[in-house]
């Protein structure tokens, strides 16, 4: 370049219009970007509260609490069931789906929080989601390490789920514990003529585990029906093929199950999805809602993403397209791994309407600002 | 800074010491990095082995074509089947998975080609990747784009997947196709006792397509399983719901596949695992082969990451800490989409040994360097 | 499958040995999973504590708030100025670094309030990470879409970051505000023989903003260098471009900013190193550390993946390798786009900190659990 | 659910409207969805040709290849120089960014071939992918694996780069090769009044090295101005810094540069970008194109994702958006980990070009279909 012949000259038009374009005003017709201001405290709430202008995923994961609290407003709304004279239900069915590493993570204790208290109407989740559930009764899962290696712990005997292990003597216990129901199961089908399904199965399974540590024991108490079409897929899997040499004949239907859910979709005055990873369990719940013309709510926490054609990194547009989602409704994704925001989701969605609800005889902060073990009535 | 304190000092020795300190020599002790050079004319053959020295992700293709190509000898090879006398069988048994958008994207045709030539020994897949592989033989799907509208595309009945759309007609018709056969098969039920399963309804969809196009065509006719245990999550499912309202009582056991998978890799020589995505059909060859203490072989072609503790996502050495892959293995996990990928993949394993073994017949390439199309006798 | 045949039988030996090996024994070794339970109340702080045993990247979470813990406690204690008496210094350099869209965010005010108190000791971001914090001191940014089309907002004049949009009347004013800087800065060059490095233009950039809301102005105030290579990569770079047909002869060094970062990590007894996203500014700090065998404490933050072999992806324990994170260290990634879990990680370490040790003048909460705006004493 | 009461009813209407409504017909509007047929042989070109019709990134990765092909086509169009009479120049001028990594991996070989045979008018990379291709030159890099322990590979002096290793040793040599050329270049500057820039360092270190395997000795030899503003983030900032210590003193402007790779895309009648990998490299293409209002071609191949508003994940509409890309364009994003895919890109692109240009003096194929080495004449 020939600096000289620069000297002293206009800069050149095309390059200052490209850079220096007017814009239209966007002042008063959109929300300032501004993130929370330290000076003013430790505020979780408010802090929560500024990440609807902090933008980014910070702004997703706001309108995801708005959405969700859409959801549960809805819900709490009471409609006339149509042709039953003044019966009344719920305006809004909770779906909610997570992956089974979504349980094997402490995640299942928020998860058992909205079966407990009767917050979501149906349950989807894979077979790992259903017997990490029961196996976690039985002995714990541990904090391991991402980097640990395959081969040296497959000769201790622990398995590896992310940063978590999973010793197999805990699969041994399962075994103990289900080879027993699978005899029963077994029995009341050839002497009762009872006809098994995923859902029917994984219900006997939370009445059996007895334990309120477990999400299955309140989907069962609450009667909330957990779907898990592919429920061989994993070490309830492995029990049948053992069980099977024994005393074979085990039959699990899923046809019954697919009309089970689809019809709860259908009937719905209104639906709310929530959905944590992917895979079986997106498309389940995005398929049932299919049948009722798509979702009027809707919420994905994962990290797929859309480029790959996957129903996993499928975007909530996507859905719409096929009918799964309403063509008006305001669905949103939150790309993050569900760990990190599910449990800070639930804070301000459902923990916070129960609560609100539940006054007087839980409260989750005392008077002199510390905090104070709520007491929550399970009766 | 003071620059002038600096002047003509030596470099600090910390520094210099921990920038430039010795290291250990490779020289003939691992593989120099270089790639392809492109003055030696295009020729793909030569540039895809350079892959093996090119680093990153090129390097894990060129493993899995190595990986690849060791399950097909293995699977060439013959070994006596223990407690039958002179009877051989192949040593090495292929469990191959796919997720459905792999069958909504043109790599059904390449499965289909694994299939047509029973180069592979099982299939397990998504209830889309059965429905997409019988309605294409109905009415094609188009290639899009990964921003249109949702609500748009709603209006106009097509469904989109990733940058490709399926008309809704395509289920009108695949509807029609399947009323039909779920008559039959319920009659079968109620007159012949048949106990359904999910393969054996896919075996039966195969047959009655009868279209050498597809994938489940050729798995029929070459009697290669197909297992797809939540084969109700999809338009089959829907047009099951629809079919229960005229005609219910249709069963579809999942126990009996269960066993069937498992069987198969409990008594295999010895196994290769070839797996594209992720999710339930992942989940589902990997815990078969853990009946059988770990697959021989493995390559996974996905996107998923490990950092979120999903199976998707799971890399070969979890699966090795569970048992599903020996720790012998030296199993490959390639990061990539697969459609960029599977294609070349299966031109330097599958077929290259498929032309190898039927010079006689087919050649990719004439005499004079043009292409000619190869005939293949499919007898 | 003959069933038949398997009546009555014993579960094959093989797999019920590779399903149900023993393992060794986590008890007391390692924590136990378990996740927040909200029947314990609303508790944000005890919420974010067990994410230690949430597993997945809730625990890398937590391990990133120790770890910046860490290196705070480290900050605060003082050690002896080697050959220079009894004077003392902090035991840890804190270097902080942040790509463009940080700021373009709401994180901006987070980093400003580091900033402020002078919690850290050294910043590096890209050219946008510095603009953008001075034109928001002219007009804001505001929250848009991901899907709005670019045909559409390039006639608005309206520049999409993410979900963000960023009006292009403020880069009008922004070079209003840059070109009597740059002439200013020419002057102090060919009349006072100043030499112009990037750290010095943003110095005098936040000492002429003047702005408590920015960045630099504080930065400045408090004599925290801010390093910035390759400034000229953004609208900065605009501005000088169209400065020079007017007033050619500008000159930025860049080699005295290398020598200053490289003398700051050389110099320090310890350091720490915070880094929110990848690219430039990520290796630029993880480069500086090499200089003095590596940083003691380590925390990135972003969604790059190590597949691709990009410095961006790059795990903490390649870095390692390069010696720019100590062996001994026990350095922490997590997979998160920032947005998400940066406010949180202030929270629960800086903040917290600052709260802590400042309780005279400023608190986080009021006696009656209601929050109020803490009163900070900037002097 | 009651199945007595479903019996011998129709399914409802509601449900079979939401699934099976119609569609308008997309036949000979779009494209079918169509991979490659195996049975014709193995024909790389057309199973290449084939990714048009596969669908997903296939899909994208066909668009590239006629991107690329549209910005060479247009590039050997001559156009007049706008007052400059007669004389000509090309009709488009080609910006090519990468991210050292793929200095370090073998898509080095590939860049050369651009460079070596000028194919390309401008290249941007970091400091890493200036010093390893001189590095290269003096010693290999090594194919290693991405769980090498970062611990033992500093005490090895093994630096992984993914699944790369460069030992320490190379950098020693590299210093031993770098400071002579410091010393020159600081006489230079002193005696000569010498005004270095990173591109004219680059420059000259691309003379000095004086090899035909390095992309720097022929973008030197081929007038290709290579631009890295942050040219001392890396080994050459280590070289720079420690040579300080001895003789203090060398200054690189970056203003200089800033203002020719303007110029450069302000003068050009069009312009092509492609681009490998994100970050700085990234946004200077881009920022420079906004010069002149938008580039006419772009093609990005890396792994960003758009949610995290970095500019490496943003999405060529969000390009647009600035005026980076011009609206009527038809830029193409690949998502894939570059190595893949880089070497099928030029293949198809610049190789095929090259070659279909030299046909006299070299050619890809021979006669009787087996590859020879091309002659290549480099004059």
């Amino acid at each position: 370049m020939n600096t000289a012949e620069a000297k002293r000259s206009e800069p050149p038009s095309a390059a200052v219009s490209a850079v220096l374009g007017k814009s239209v005003d966007l002042a008063g017709q959109a929300l300032e970007v501004r993130g929370y201001d330290f000076n003013t405290g430790i505020d979780y709430t408010a802090l929560l509260a500024s990440y609807r202008t902090t933008g980014l995923q910070a702004t997703a994961f706001e309108a995801a609490v708005q959405q969700v609290n859409n959801m549960i407003e809805k819900r709490h709304e009471l409609v006339p069931i149509e042709g039953e004279g003044t019966s009344v239900r719920s305006a809004c069915v909770i779906f909610f789906g997570y992956t089974s590493n979504m349980v094997s993570s402490g995640l299942r204790e928020n998860i058992r929080f909205l079966a407990q208290h009767k917050m979501v109407d149906c349950l989807v989740t894979t077979a790992g989601g259903i017997e990490e559930d029961i196996i976690k009764c039985l002995s714990p899962a541990y904090i391991g390490d991402y980097t640990l290696p395959g081969k040296e712990m497959r000769s201790k005997g622990l398995n590896r789920i992310g940063n978590m292990l999973v010793p197999n003597n805990n699969y041994c216990l399962f075994e103990d514990w289900m080879i027993p129901l699978l005899d029963q199961m077994l029995l009341e089908q050839s002497e009762q003529g009872m006809k098994w399904t995923p859902s029917k199965m994984i219900s006997r399974m939370g009445k059996e585990i007895n334990n309120p540590d477990s999400i299955l024991y309140w989907a069962h108490k609450n009667n909330i029906p957990v779907f898990s079409p592919a429920i061989t897929d994993g070490s309830i899997g492995d029990m049948i093929f053992f069980h099977s040499f024994k005393k074979p004949g085990l039959i699990l239907d899923i046809v019954e199950d697919i009309i089970s859910i689809n019809r709860l979709a259908l009937a719905a005055p209104g639906t709310g999805i929530l959905i944590l990873g992917g895979g079986l369990i997106k498309h389940h719940i995005c398929n049932a809602n299919l049948m009722r013309n798509g979702a009027n709510y809707a919420v994905f926490i994962n990290t797929g993403q859309e480029f790959e054609g996957s129903d996993s990194g499928a975007s909530p547009d996507e859905a719409v397209s096929w009918g799964k989602i309403r063509s008006d409704a305001t669905p949103i994704k939150v790309h993050a791994e569900a760990s990190l925001v599910f449990p800070l989701l639930v804070a301000e969605t459902f923990a916070r309407d129960f609560f609100a609800r539940n006054k007087a005889t839980v409260k989750p902060t005392d008077e002199d600002g510390k905090h104070k073990a709520g007491k929550v009535d399970d009766k």
